[in-house]
């Protein structure tokens, strides 16, 4: 087990949106690393130091970033490669995990740190109120990686379940119908008032969030940066006069003990 | 809709552990408060400011001591809620909307603004790889809010489904042998060799995390404070020589495109 170089590779959450949603020690590992990979617009959203090299790639070129990042850390760099929100979440985490999995039995040497960050989920969840106050799943609708028919039967056996179900990919020009579909199958399972949280960029300038009850749910409000929170039926509105309703779903069940099942 | 004072409500994650896993907006929200109410040791957690006033109060107080805190703030206090991880899972958020809708209206002219933080899965899916790197849920253990009829039964639509399940809550004094149950309708869908995850105070001093296959899975080595991850068929170990393993579930599926149905 020789170690040519002390090179390392960190995979860093950049949380929601600005410097003020990352936790401190991701903005000490994005401050040494000598290298930084990423999405371009992740990448820009990183305050510059000199001396740091950027490597900004497309959206779908995760592995490959992956790999380009895992070289430069076995040549002995410091690398950062960032992921917006969580890595662990449907970002670059478990792409690196593939990229040493089928790499050169050297990789694995690579000593790799994840600095974990507030997911989409988590930002929407605390504009709104608590909806992901009692079980949920976060389920990604992009068919690019997996068949439809398998997000189609999950959605159907967490709705059934009652679990609140947080959506992330919801949408994008490749996947035109895919939210469509969902929204459908979930108006199968429950009430038409059910409410929705629909957040899109949520913790930036940009970000806009709106509260609707499943019945007026409009697909074409989504975009890639949105994620979305489907209640449960147990889910509730507060509505508080001048300001925002709270979206919440209580800690506590109704009570079946009082059966003899 | 009057306002007599310009008081307010901040719940605030105080993230995993230390300091450095919380984000800048929770740490100022911290500073801000005139009044930090909390579980006592998570309130050990926050630095202390000169003139900041303390309520501790135990465990299982939730609703209470959100009931204390909206009346302070109404009172025309900034006060803070603190909460361990993300207050909107399994936290304080849930509590102090289920007070606001069940209190008297005036609280719902209260400003409440929620600070998230990095949840304990995501903690302990980033110390060991990403084994939350595709379609997961989060559930809690406790039936002390809910029936345990419905935890069994949530617990089979999610394993049935390939979900990789977070296991919040998964025993305490006064619940001896529910993790222990849930064990065992895991293993009657799972593989032997699903890795799990076991993480004790991630990102504290005390912190432990062990990797172990669903089979050698032992309940006693949980405590209140640990947070399970199971992995889905999918997820996988990968072993590094002298390095800690890597336990991953892979962004893709299998394609069913193949087949005809």
């Amino acid at each position: 087990m020789t170690k040519k170089n002390a090179g390392s590779l960190s995979v860093i959450g950049l949380g929601p949106g600005g410097d003020s949603q990352r936790t401190e020690e991701a903005s000490e590992a994005l401050e040494r690393a000598q290298v930084l990979f990423g999405y371009a617009p992740y990448l820009e959203r990183v305050p510059s130091r000199e001396g740091q090299q950027r490597c900004a790639s497309d959206n779908r070129q995760e592995l490959d970033r992956a790999r380009a990042a895992l070289e430069q850390a076995l040549a002995g760099k410091h690398v950062g490669i960032v992921s917006g929100g969580d890595p662990g979440v449907f970002g670059m985490a478990a792409a690196v995990c593939e990229a040493i999995e089928s790499g050169p039995g050297e990789w694995r040497s690579v000593p790799v740190t994840t600095f974990p960050g507030v997911t989409a989920m988590l930002a929407l969840a605390a504009r709104v109120g608590a909806p992901l106050g009692h079980d949920f799943c976060a389920i990604s609708l992009s068919d690019n990686l997996k068949p439809w028919e398998a997000i189609e039967s999950r959605l159907r056996a967490v709705v059934s379940a009652g679990f609140v179900i947080a959506i992330y990919n919801p949408i994008s020009r490749h996947r035109p119908w895919q939210l469509g579909r969902a929204a459908e199958i979930l108006k199968e399972y429950l009430p038409t008032t059910t409410p929705v949280a629909i957040g899109r960029a949520v913790g930036r300038i940009e970000e806009t969030v709106r509260i609707v009850e499943l019945e007026g749910f409009k697909p074409e409000e989504a975009d890639m940066s949105t994620c979305i929170i489907v209640g449960s039926p147990v889910t509730r509105i507060i509505t508080r006069g001048e300001l925002l309703p709270l979206v919440y779903t209580p800690r506590s069940m109704p009570t079946l003990k009082t059966s003899s099942t």
